[in-house]
C-alpha cells in the first residue's frame, strides 16, 4: 500500500479530510487538497463559521464539501469529526486545544499551522496511544523555517561542524513595488494576531548572554537586517527563542536568536500603538456604541485640564514629535478620526483590529513577499570559522495565491497526504524536526520552487 | 434555632468551618473562628500546604485541627470538604474556581476575601439550587470599601440625594512611624499579589470620560488625595472601576473611580520595574542557578557594545537619572547586586517577589495602616451640592495582629458566623451590597473600633 494508501481502491473506504477555516492564509491549502479529491484520493470537507467563505473555497469541485462549522457546538464536532481521517487546522491559536481533544476523541490525525500549545503537547501520550500523530508548526514560521533548519543543521552537523550561533528570521511583507501605505505592511495571514503580536514578550540569547523583553517593549528592541535581494530590514525578536534551543540540540550555543522581519519604519510606528494601550485585549471597554476612533483614542490619555488638541497630547504622552512622521502615519491610520466604532468589537485590541483589516489591505493587483533567512555560525573540525546562510524569498501571484497562503498552506498540505498514504508514520505529537517528516516535504517543496538560496562565507577566527 | 442554629445542642451535629490558606492576611479570621470553636459552637480546620503554617496558627487550641492541604489534590479535596458546612478561602485569586467547584460537590457555603471571577459567578445558579452561599469579595478591600459604599448610598438616596461621582480610594501601608525602607512600603498581605499588582490594566470614569490604562502605564498614571488625619498620600487606578457602575446603580453617574494608595514616591520607583519587565509573569527564564540579581537585571537590558555599568545603562534605557533617588531606591532593593537568585522561582515577577519579602518587611515592634476613603459628590433634592466623605484609618498593634490581618480577617469571621447561624440567608454567588449581609457585618465591626469618621462638605453649585 505504501505510497498508494490514500487512492480509492475497491473495497477501501475513501479516506476523508476535514480542513477548519477558510480565512486568508487556507485557500492554497484547500485548493491542492481539493486536486487530490478531485482525483479520487480522498473527500474534503472545509469548514468555517462563515459557510460562504468555506463554499467560496470549495468552489463547487468534485469531492468537496463545504460545511458552516463552530468549535464551541459539541453536536457539529461530532457531525464532522466522526468520520474524518485526518483534520487540518486553520483556526486561531486559541482554538489548538479543543481541535485537539475532538481528534483524539473521534480518532483523526491532525496537522496545524500554528505553535504548538502546553494543552496540544499534553497529549502526546495518548495521541500514540490512540496511533495518531498531531503534527504541529507545519506552516511557514514555524513550518518551512523549522524544517530547513532541522535539514541544514544535520547537514553541517554530518560534515563535523559545530554550531556557535544560530539566528534565524521570517517575515511576510508586502513586495517592494507594492508598498502603498506608510506602514510598509499589508496583512496577508490571520488578522487577529496581528494586534497580538509580541504579547508574550520574547526571550533569547546572544554572545552568551540571555536577553529577556517584555511584551511592552519588543518593538522598542528591534535591530537591522540584510536580506539577500531584498536589501535592510528591521528585526524584532519572536516568542521565546530558546525554547527551539532543546529542539535542534542547541543547548551550548552562544547565540540563538528567532526574529520577525518588517521593512524598517514598522516598529517605530507600532510601538505608540502598544504604549498607548491600543493592542490590550484584557480591558473590556464599555459604551464603545456610537462612538468614533478619536473617542477610544481619548480614552487611553491621561486626563488633561489643557486644550491642547488630541494628536498634540498623544505626542507629549509618549516623547514623539508632535509635527513628525511617526504621528502623521498614526493619523493616517486613523487613531484621530471620526470613524466610526465596531460595535461589536469589545477591547482596544479588537478594535485595532478591523481598522488594520481595512487600512492594511493588499489591494488587488499587488504581491506579497516571504522571506526566511538562516544564518549558522559554524566552526569545522579543523578550526576553521564559517557562516552558513540560507535564504528564501518567495513572491505571490498577482491576481493569485499570495506567497504566505502559498508557503503556510503547502506544507500542511503536503503533509496531510503524506500521512494518509502512511509515508509519515510517527506517531503523538510532533513538530516536523525529524527527517522522516521535513525531507519529503521540502523535497516537494523545491519541486514547486520553494526552496533557499545558501552561501557560506569564511568569518575571521577571532569573531565570537 | 435562629441566632443559635451554630451551637451544638443535643443530637445536633457539630457545625464545620474549613479554613484554606494560614497565611499573613489569615491569623486573626482564625483566631476569631478559634474563639467559636473553643465555645463549643464549631469545629474549624485550618488547612494550608504548610502544615507548620496550620499547627501554628490553630496553636492547639481546642475545637481547632490543623492539616496539610494541596488544592491540586482531589483526595485531599475530598476529605477536607466533605464534612465541612463552610469554607473560608484565604488562597490566591487563582484557586478560586477550584475551590468553588468542590464547595459546590460537597454541599459547603463558601466565604472569599478576594475579587469575584467569571469561574465563580457561573457557579450562581448552581449554587442556589443546591442552597448554598458562596459570598466572596468579603475582605479589606474589596470587603468593608464595598458594605461601607453601599451602606452610605443607601442613606444618602433615603435623603433624596442623586449621587454626581463616587470615589473610593483603598490602601495598606506602613504607620507614618514604622517606615523604614526607601519604598515607605511593607507587605502585610499575599506577597505573591504585588508584583501582579495593576497587571490587568484599569478603567474609570472621569468627568464623563472613560478612561483606559494599560498594565505597563498603571503606576504612571497617579494623583495625589489628601486623607484626613494621614496628609498627602498618592494614588493609582484599580483595575475595572466600572464594574461596580451596576453594582451600586450608578450608571449615570460621571466619575467613578476606585484607586489604591500608597506613600508618595511609591509608584515612581515603582513604575522602573514594570517598564524594565521585572514583574512580568508569563516569560519562564531559563538558567537562574546558580545565577544573582545583577545578571537577572542583566536579562532585561537590551544589549550595548559600550561598558557602562549595569545601574547607569538602566537608567539610560527608562530615562531615569543616573544621580538621582530612584535608582538609589532600586539598588537598595538589590536590582544590581550579587544576591543570589532563587532556584525555585522562574519568572522575574516570582523572583522579585523573593527579594521584595526580604526587602519591604513590617520590622518587630513596627505597625501597619489600612486606609479607606469614599467621596461621594452628592445634589440633594433643593439643587444643593455637598461632597460626603467618609474615612477609615486603622493602625496594627505592636506585636499584635496587623490592621491588615484585622480588616481583612474579620468581616470574613463575622461573615462565616452569619450565615451558619442562618442570618444570613441570601443564596448563590454574592458579593456584600446587599444590606441583609452588610448590615450586621458593618456594626459588628463598628462594635470593635472598624468604622469611619465622616464629614459632610458643601460644593459651589458651579463645580462639575
Amino acid at each position: 500500500m505504501r505510497g498508494d494508501a490514500g487512492s480509492a481502491s475497491p473495497g477501501t473506504r475513501m479516506k476523508q479530510i476535514l480542513v477548519l477555516g477558510a480565512g486568508k492564509s487556507a485557500p492554497c491549502l484547500i485548493h491542492d487538497l481539493l486536486d487530490g479529491a478531485a482525483a479520487g484520493r480522498w473527500r474534503l470537507t472545509v469548514a468555517d463559521l462563515d459557510p460562504r467563505a468555506a463554499e467560496e473555497a470549495v468552489g463547487g469541485r468534485p469531492g468537496g464539501r463545504a460545511t458552516a462549522f463552530d468549535i464551541h457546538d459539541p453536536l457539529q464536532i461530532r457531525r464532522e469529526f466522526a468520520g474524518a481521517d485526518l483534520v487540518v487546522s486553520m483556526l486561531a491559536p486559541a482554538f489548538q486545544g479543543p481541535v485537539a481533544e475532538a481528534c483524539l476523541e473521534h480518532g483523526c490525525h491532525l496537522v496545524t499551522v500554528s505553535y504548538t500549545d502546553a494543552r496540544l503537547r499534553a497529549l502526546h501520550d495518548r495521541a500514540g496511544e490512540r496511533g495518531l500523530l498531531f503534527l504541529g508548526e507545519l506552516g511557514l514560521d514555524p513550518g518551512i523555517d523549522l524544517m530547513s533548519a532541522a535539514q541544514m543543521l544535520r547537514r553541517i552537523r554530518g560534515e563535523g561542524g559545530r554550531v556557535r550561533a544560530f539566528r534565524s528570521y521570517g517575515g511576510g511583507v508586502p513586495a517592494p513595488e507594492s508598498i502603498d501605505n506608510p506602514f510598509r505592511y499589508a496583512i496577508t495571514w490571520n488578522p487577529g494576531n496581528i494586534a497580538r503580536a509580541g504579547a508574550a514578550g520574547a526571550l533569547y540569547r546572544e554572545g552568551g548572554r540571555t536577553l529577556a523583553v517584555p511584551a511592552h517593549r519588543v518593538f522598542e528592541h528591534t535591530w537591522p537586517v540584510e536580506v539577500a535581494g531584498l536589501g535592510r530590514m528591521e528585526a524584532y525578536p519572536n516568542r521565546d527563542s530558546l525554547e527551539y534551543l532543546s529542539t535542534f540540540h542547541l543547548e551550548d550555543v552562544g547565540t540563538m536568536i528567532r526574529a520577525t522581519l518588517r521593512w524598517p519604519g514598522f516598529a517605530e510606528t507600532w510601538q505608540p500603538l502598544v504604549r498607548l494601550g491600543l493592542t490590550d485585549d484584557r480591558l473590556r471597554l464599555p459604551g464603545l456604541q456610537g462612538r468614533c476612533w478619536r473617542e477610544l483614542t481619548e480614552m487611553f490619555l491621561p486626563p488633561t485640564t489643557a486644550g491642547a488638541d488630541l494628536p498634540a497630547r498623544l505626542a507629549c504622552l509618549l516623547g514623539l514629535s508632535p509635527t513628525g512622521g511617526i504621528l502623521e502615519r498614526l493619523a493616517w491610520l486613523g487613531l484621530f478620526s471620526e470613524r466610526p466604532l465596531d460595535p461589536d468589537a469589545h477591547t482596544a485590541a479588537a478594535q485595532l483590529t478591523r481598522l488594520l483589516v481595512d487600512k492594511l489591505v493588499l489591494a488587488p493587483g499587488a504581491r506579497d513577499l516571504v522571506t526566511l533567512v538562516h544564518e549558522f555560525e559554524v566552526e569545522d573540525p579543523a578550526g576553521g570559522r564559517y557562516r552558513h546562510e540560507a535564504t528564501l524569498v518567495q513572491r505571490g501571484e498577482a491576481g493569485g495565491f499570495t506567497a504566505m497562503a502559498r508557503t503556510v498552506g503547502l506544507p500542511a498540505a503536503i503533509a496531510a497526504r503524506l500521512i494518509l498514504e502512511e509515508r509519515i508514520t510517527c506517531r503523538g505529537v510532533a513538530i516536523p524536526v525529524l527527517p522522516e517528516i521535513y525531507e519529503p516535504i521540502l523535497a516537494e517543496l523545491a519541486a514547486v520552487g520553494i526552496a533557499f538560496e545558501e552561501a557560506v562565507h569564511p568569518l575571521p577566527a577571532d569573531r565570537g
